[in-house]
């Protein structure tokens, strides 16, 4: 069942401690199917050094097991909200990568601050509150998802153009429209988190880019009139 | 005698410098046969390149060598300590991983920031005392094992929910179930430490988790109703 | 056409992941023959691990393709303006390294704090403004290269003397007689960029290098009376 | 002439790229041959990846060639100074590693805040103060040499207990009995300095150690009633 997909998730996990956004086995990545409304995510606490990409365990978008003989990954309801939620998106990725976490540790949303940032996120990457008492008693991984939800509704800005958002606290969570996808931006948003820690500790004062800058790069590689790569 | 926890306790030395927090001999790790009341440690300031599982010293919980051609570990008399004042624990380890070592010199308690901190440790990780004059005349290696147990014992914690420390001006010590354990804690503790140096250079009124997804993230990890990983 | 130089800018090109520069494709090299008045560049948006040398592209100095099969990166017309403005060097290399970048983020010059730094850079290195409107409707590239040799011209400095710039918002560039040499120039900026950031950290009010010693080290390694190395 | 010594001090240069303490030929270590008062230098600006043992240099106590086809490094005046200033010297090792060389720039002494220091360093590393003109001129790499003996003179410290030093704006150099031991204390050095940056940025108010604990971890590694390691 959904062999393709299972072995792409299983190689976009594995490619997690290889861009260095995870220890053991902290992040997960996951794949949808849209007309199946199927997805694939990464068993729970598996060791990365023996787990197979038929260890990748199927749900649908209620996070019901489907088939796989493993449990899947604890963070499981979380994607399905998400997946149910923002149908543009294909993959999904949950790491604790250093710099990311630690802007989530903050509380802060991450500012554009550079051309780097802006070449994938049109904008800042929100960080989403903490949940209440009753929120975790309810169901803690599907309430987180419900409040990712939420904080990009209240905040008027679409998953295409910001994929991906902190978690008060916990750690990032990206996007994209396959899981590889989802896994760079993974990897810009550790790297940009990196950049802008630096850059607020050389010059507290430094400015978000301008519109204009934000506009440039951003619509230089996304959208119609994008330029960049090979056609 | 006791073939097999040396092969673990060898192993478990390696497996410091690869996972990047030790240079040189920097280290230790020992592991314990309860049955028995000895444990395994690594001969002090051999090095890794050469270094072989029956180079492994057993001592007794006074820290005297029972088996083994060379010297133990100068920390000796601090494991020996730590196992009799503390049986739930299997194995033990110390290093002067960087970042750690860092608030251990800072002399700061490494408090809970975030729920990569809270699914291994319960709390803030405790600073203990430097030594007085008195105690390290009388032995400060053994001192410092007892500064360790007073330290637990006055915070109100125990070794099972807070399963490290750090110690005033050296650096962290931390155990586990087994040796294994004890690096993965290790581990923990040391990108827990960077993380939460980042936090706190980005925004220096950051609060520490609330108590309820601390709850929440320890508990879905450890004891009755854990339900992340396999069964 | 010019297979010799392609297969330099090639290898340069590859270089800059081996030395830390740059994650996925954030980055070009090229290099100029002067004779022809051609550059070689890195094609837009090509992975490292299945680009070849025959993959480059040849432009001439208004940034035209004169031939290749694939889109030159995006920032050709940058390279264009420079080898038409500096006559004195023969390649140009762009990343968006983390370190550099984040003082480019920062609006800050870089300063020349050391002997690192003026092994190389014969005093700080500038950071160059943010386009205007105008001059991102007018063609963003180009005329971020214009904004480049302007600030060389307001400065009072030369592209010989001073081996790259900051662009505010974006990273850096650096150039050199070879591609090589201006990734070896990308290397030393990265490695000050961060050395520059531990500096000011730990004392803001470290001093830069006093120009006597700025003389003795950037003289011993350029011009006439250099000594360093072999002949 | 001398094969054994080069050798040693080839093997000793190669480590430097190894332990992540230099880029390119940014470093140069040497060793001495006490009896025939020679001692064996790298050569200068040769790339790591072409040299041999034979390119070594051999060089006499006024910093003259004795034999070798090839420049000696350009720091060969500093490290014969030293050589003869501090007879218990056997091996001299010069970087600009990262954070070391970041606390030269910010003109700081080094504190002896942990026992990762203490282990290897009997106090603070000072940092020596920049040339006067008048020096640059009379030779600035020999005078570097004998600014260095200034400070170990007026501090009243020897080169056995501080094996190391900090050149304002430049970098640190760090001596041992052997070549090897002083890539060791280039490593150490390295280590501490950035785990006392660290330290800093947590608590500005951190202490130093309390001597007791210095003389504690310094004099079980050092001197007659030494008990680390194997006998």
């Amino acid at each position: 069942m959904l062999e393709g997909l299972k072995e792409e998730v299983f190689q976009a996990n594995l490619a997690l401690p290889k861009q260095g956004l995870i220890k053991y086995t902290w992040g997960n990545v996951s794949a949808v199917d849209r007309q199946q409304q199927l997805f694939v995510i990464k068993p729970s606490g598996v060791d990365y050094e023996t787990m197979q990409a038929s260890d990748m365990v199927v749900c649908d978008f209620e996070g019901n097991v489907v088939e796989g003989a493993k449990n899947p990954s604890s963070d499981t309801p979380t994607h399905a909200v998400l997946y149910k939620a923002f149908p543009e998106i294909g993959g999904i990725v949950h790491t604790h990568s250093t710099w990311a976490t630690s802007w989530a540790q903050a509380g802060l949303d991450l500012p554009a601050m550079g051309t780097t940032h802006a070449d994938t996120f049109y904008g800042a990457v929100p960080c989403a509150r903490f949940l209440t008492q009753t929120e975790i008693d309810e169901g803690y991984e599907a309430q987180t998802g419900q409040v990712i939800v939420e904080t990009f509704k209240e905040r008027g800005i679409t998953p295409e153009e910001i994929p991906g958002v902190l978690l008060h606290g916990h750690g990032p969570f990206t996007w994209g429209k396959t899981a590889d996808a989802a896994v760079m931006n993974a990897v810009v948003l550790e790297e940009v988190a990196k950049m802008n820690f630096i850059t607020r500790q050389l010059n507290s004062y430094a400015p978000e880019l301008p519109q204009r800058v934000l506009d440039k790069h951003y619509l230089r590689k996304h959208g119609e009139n994008a330029y960049y790569g090979q056609k």
